[in-house]
């Protein structure tokens, strides 16, 4: 492939690969994990070359996990609904039978041997832990070689690159994301993916207690399977140390009808493209006709106070991630000086710069801004945003003597809202843009992840897809 | 030595080990940090050979390092009012000198040549990194061969053993420990340290993230260098994650005498043997006498609430503890068949028998218990209470054949309630039952760390210590 052939993404036509609609023929025998795992490896074969999404795989282990789950089947005792689903990991969580290399030169070779919990529950369930997917540097800015599954020129989004793609590339119907900025529903919308950003500590993170904004995530073809993981492995292995867990039923919530929407506009509004925003106001515009209240930002004061509070969301993300980050990033770049892109290394400088009383602040922004969003919660159902800035850019690589561009993946305008506000979110594929998705997505309050998700599955179930 | 030498120690008579009152001695150039480095290598080798206080030492680097400590404080440009300070870590944090084997064989050779943002804070304030202090197993129960260093048939209390032991043998005016359950103030309470367990959160964790109650603080001789080493590290290395780290001055708080006190008995106070309870009075008597108000749990509906909430501590500390470990510890069971105590394995199963449902129901107790705390509040000061249930308790060690003991470190009563509350509390040697030290302890609401230790330094100023 020379990269160059137009974009040619439609809602309307693009049929995800999906998961919960197998089982009936599990259950009769007319289908076999084993038999869909093979036929997942043999897209990964056709558009690995170009995609790019795997940074290892384990065809071995995968194929003995789906014959043992085919065995269950079998014998009408699969362990879990998810029990033989193939599914990508990112290679930032730790898996025992594959490296994790982080996306970073100074972790080449990495190979800890452990499983993440996330991984270990995916593992009871009975999931096919088929591969680490392409994460950028450290889940940071430095991009990976992943190539959006809908135009190879274009970047998939970051830092979930490879979780994304490979679901929007038809290789897994699922695969699991981090997030701490935008790195779970950025590349999901730019990829058309369903997608699940949870409540902060939802999902155990295990050996990742990361940063105090960071999550797991669930990437996915549809609703149902995107909720199947993510409850699976919260009924197993909880939430992050200190957090109660994911609360929601044990399947996929029916899609629910919202009364009252508030529209996030976020610092991204002025940032949007005419046809991104084109596409957005036309979705809003079937809401209001299906008879969904909308309030924006002139309605109500609180409104505007969140707004106002959410504005300098990206700012305030990074800036806590970097500090957060900075005494790890300290000592990998001290064992290995060449072992981190520049991107890295200037993120390391923003962070020591910066002093105790700097982070203090910052953490006091977020509160207010968590103190805002709180405040909403009588005002409507749930919160409907664009969940990235139009279409996936072009990434055509560093140039060798040009300053780095800022944002290789694409802006997290509109996703670090969300991760500041500790706020369950979904993205879903309701939009494109020049033949290229773009996300719709429905953020709640803090625990409400069941309600979000019935509300997103409304959302695709009842709306026309956009075309612009 | 023989190990039965009768206990003699005596707080009116025993004189720790300090560093803030050196500094004249460094500024006039009649004393320097390298010679009170040798001082303490002196001492560490003349008791070391029972007190095994050790898992590591850099006599090497502690030497250049007090030598470029002596050479700023003549050049009049200290970094710090620790500079030069010998210092000990818990052998759980990372140091990039020394290797990091927690106590735990499958850790043995583990040498991951990084800072703990805690150790990287101490040497930018100028400390010097002397070694690694001997841990109990990963922090958790099962012993390490420090002994008591006021009689070595006794348990120097776990899991900090060798940073208490350390201060109370006067190897080093301070050490790092870590406190999950009881890990601090119960080993420093036997040693005659002071110490402080600050409130959740305070200091930064680094890359021991850790559980949700899991703290780092300091033992020293005295309030003094206790106050300055937790507020160094704070000031250059904040606190935690998500939490805005340690609020006090940039010199230990002076003494403050408290209107009102609430006597905390813990579910401890039946398990106390005559003399402790003894002793602990007489502490009481004095304050009245001074003429500071103490309210007891029949006094106040609030504090009998507050005791009931507290009353099952150790439980709720520990199984919320053992689940938010249980992946990693299986992890490592798995990797090292062999590597992993009984004492471990037996933590494991009780948190392999756990479900999500029985952490949050933990959770939950412990919010209510945090919550019975905060309403205390406008009630008084703050709380004071024995730190340990009496003496150390003489340990033998295991016996073949023989049931394991279940608390070889001796008993966390009095110490569970402050690590659920997140709350900080101070230790002082203010009294000996049968010539073994007795820690009393002050606690506060959260983020009164600097009030607490004010308190404390009080205590230890003005009351009569009391020998029984």
């Amino acid at each position: 492939m020379d990269g160059m052939q137009p974009s040619t993404y439609s809602p309307r036509a693009f049929r995800a690969l999906t998961w919960h609609d197998a089982l009936p023929a599990f259950r009769d025998g007319t289908d076999t994990p084993r038999a869909y795992l093979e036929r997942c490896l043999e897209t990964i074969a056709a558009r690995e070359g170009v995609v790019q999404a795997w940074a290892a795989l384990n065809e071995k282990g995968a194929r003995e996990a789906a014959d043992a789950s085919t065995a269950r089947w079998k014998a009408g005792r699969p362990l879990s609904a998810i029990d033989g689903m193939p599914i990508g990991i990112k290679d930032l969580l730790e898996t025992r039978d594959m490296p994790t290399e982080m996306g970073c030169a100074a972790y080449r070779g990495n190979f800890p041997k452990r499983d993440n919990a996330a991984v270990w529950a995916l593992r009871q369930a009975g999931a096919v832990v088929l591969g680490k997917t392409v994460t950028t540097e450290l889940g940071s800015v430095h991009p990976g070689p992943t190539t959006n599954p809908f135009d190879p020129r274009r970047t998939p989004g970051g830092s979930s690159s490879g979780s994304a793609a490979a679901v929007g590339a038809r290789m897994v119907p699922a695969a699991i994301g981090t997030q701490v900025v935008g790195s779970i529903i950025r590349p999901a919308a730019f990829c058309g993916n369903v997608a699940l950003k949870p409540s902060q500590g939802a999902i155990n993170r295990g050996e990742r207690q990361a940063t105090s904004q960071s999550t797991h995530g669930v990437h996915a073809g549809c609703i149902e399977d995107m909720w199947q993981v993510a409850i699976e492995i919260a009924r197993r292995a909880g939430g992050d140390r200190g957090w109660p867990g994911l609360f929601g039923p044990p399947v996929a919530p029916a899609a629910a009808r919202p009364e009252r929407l508030i529209v996030m506009e976020t610092a991204g509004w002025e940032r949007l493209d005419a046809a991104s925003r084109g596409a957005f106001e036309a979705v809003l515009g079937q809401l209001r006709d299906r008879g969904v209240a909308l309030l924006r930002r002139g309605d109500h004061p609180w409104i505007e106070a969140f707004e106002r509070a959410i504005a300098e969301a990206q700012r305030v993300s990074t800036l806590i991630t970097a500090w957060e980050n900075r005494w790890a990033i300290r000592n990998l770049l001290d064992q290995h000086p060449d072992g981190l892109s520049e991107r890295a290394k200037a993120g390391l400088a923003a962070a020591e710069a910066m002093s105790v009383a700097d982070y203090q602040a910052l953490l006091a922004e977020r509160e207010e801004a968590q103190r805002r969003h709180a405040a909403l919660a009588p005002l409507a159902d749930a919160l409907i945003s664009l969940a990235c800035p139009g279409p996936a850019p072009v990434w055509e690589g560093d140039k060798p003597g040009q300053p780095l561009s800022p944002r290789p993946t694409g802006d997290t305008v509109f996703n670090a809202p969300s991760s500041m506000l500790f706020a369950p979110v979904v993205t879903v594929p309701l939009m494109a843009v020049g033949g290229l998705p773009v996300g719709v997505q429905v953020m709640g309050q803090t625990h409400t992840d069941a309600r979000v998700a019935a509300i997103a599955r409304w959302l695709l179930e009842t709306l026309q897809p956009v075309e612009a």
